[in-house]
């Protein structure tokens, strides 16, 4: 059950819309739902009207639609194009950290030039997913007086367009990436050098995501550093991150704001969403969630993290 | 300066002095002081009165034995042999998590067979830190009532003497392990399922280490999660893990309980003086702090953690 704040506090994602096959040693799931704008969208959406901008190809189930419609995702920014969706096919071993694509078919992807509505390029938040930082810088230049925009990149793009991706980086107030990709983009192994120049070149927060053992935030003077719910049966780990980062900006958006603490909060209500994604393939159990389910996993994590003062 | 409760809390720990030689990114260090129980007792030293119960060679330097006199820790039981101190050589790459060990000379490690005095015996709390599990059941079987006994070990033991080691860790109250250390001695890759399991062999309380990710806890029905604190300079970890269970030791044995609550308490402490010690080489940060450093990194560790509850 959705339950959404009817202010004007809209969420713009731009990403990409995909089906995936994935193997992990738990199972395999054929052709499902995926992509990062679609785990976004429907994390995010728990806490705020979402607009997706996306392409999908003539093979996309309308069943898959479904799944936005669900929940409230404005998919009007979703373009039908000639040709086949964006494939992407992988597996992980029993370190459910790595995932190793063994196939992506860009697709429509590679056809994707994301032109914006008036009523898009005036969302207040805005998240840029994984994707190509030529078409970043694009929509971030056609957005008008955005009060947030956040993105995220990958190592495919570091390593082949590491100018684009930086001057992108450059125009954002926030970015979440994962530590790998910190450490590839700046050339340092510590974490919090990583993250301080990031910093330098642009966004005033930069989260790093630390897969199952959580993630840090950095902003203004602080450093906050959020626990992943340890879960005991983890079967898929596709669309953590971005599941991750649909919690955050979905908070975010739903309190309009970015103090340190509502950021902290933002990172929390991430990590409660990205423990029930990974419990199920595909979006299974993203989509099957209770507002309530949420609070209930936040408060987990809080009794997972609370301890008293020092006692002498 | 070491701030130690006068009453009758004391802890024992049976394990290596050591001569170690080290080489980080940062630079090198040639023959410094060493070994498990070494960083043990230091650390631990800052909240209770410890006994030492070790051996070294001829060749060990009277000058290290200062700094076990700086921190008041009782070196009556560490034993002086014929032959060369136990001598690690190890290295660091960037990736400061893994340890590569180039050269380990036993030495009078092989002849060690510590037999406690009366008053060892009858130490409330006792740590065995990671040498022979044959060794640990000798030192077990000749406690006293104590109040809590804890153990280490290390991936040798689990692939060399497994047997003994499981009968080691069924005598004991708590196991301090790494996450490795963790997945390989039970076979299970996710760390909730491994602690239950290692749970199961005896112990009550499992503290799985996980490096520069901090640690997690489970005892009773609770798990907690206590981060690392995030340095941006760190010199050389060797020791950490050890230092880490000396404060979560010595805050035990200096509050005479087990409660959920101290635990949780005792792991932060842990985690606060393990970022120290990886300030510097050898033991050189760790014998150089104030009682109150430790405190006020405790401080801050709890402002990297705190959240506030979920904001509808």
């Amino acid at each position: 059950m959705t339950e959404q704040k009817g202010k004007a506090k809209d969420l713009l994602v731009v990403g990409t819309v995909a089906i995936d096959s994935v193997k992990t040693p738990f199972g395999e799931a054929d052709s499902v739902l995926g992509g990062s704008a679609t785990y976004f969208s429907v994390a995010s959406s728990y806490f705020t009207s979402v607009r997706l901008v996306a392409v999908v190809g003539e093979d996309f189930p309308d069943d898959y639609l479904g799944v936005f419609k669900k929940h409230n995702v404005d998919t009007s920014g979703l373009v039908r194009m000639k040709g086949e969706t964006f494939r992407w096919r992988g597996a992980y071993g029993y370190d459910l950290n790595v995932a190793n694509t063994l196939e992506t078919k860009l697709n429509v992807l590679t056809q994707f030039d994301p032109a914006l509505t008036e009523e898009e390029k005036s969302t207040p938040f805005v998240f840029l997913a994984n994707i190509d930082p030529d078409l970043q810088i694009k929509v971030i230049n056609q957005l008008k007086a955005p009060r947030l925009v956040a993105l995220d990149s990958m190592n495919f793009w570091i390593e082949n367009k590491k100018k684009s991706l930086q001057k992108a980086i450059s125009m954002v107030d926030m970015i979440i990436l994962n530590e790998g990709e910190a450490r590839e983009l700046t050339g340092h192994s510590n974490l919090v050098k990583a993250a301080k120049e990031v910093r330098i070149m642009g966004p005033k927060t930069v989260i790093i995501k630390q897969g199952e053992y959580g993630s840090l935030g950095m902003f203004g003077d602080e450093i906050f550093s959020a626990p992943a719910y340890p879960l005991e049966d983890v079967f898929d780990p596709t669309g953590a991150g971005d599941t991750f980062a649909g919690g955050v900006m979905g908070y975010l958006a739903r309190h309009g704001g970015v103090t340190g603490d509502i950021v902290r909060q933002a990172m929390i209500v991430g990590s409660a969403l990205a423990s029930y994604n990974v419990e199920a393939f595909s979006l299974q159990r993203l989509t099957d969630l209770q507002f309530n389910d949420i609070v209930s996993r936040y408060n987990e994590i809080k009794r997972l993290t609370v301890f008293e003062d020092f006692a002498h």
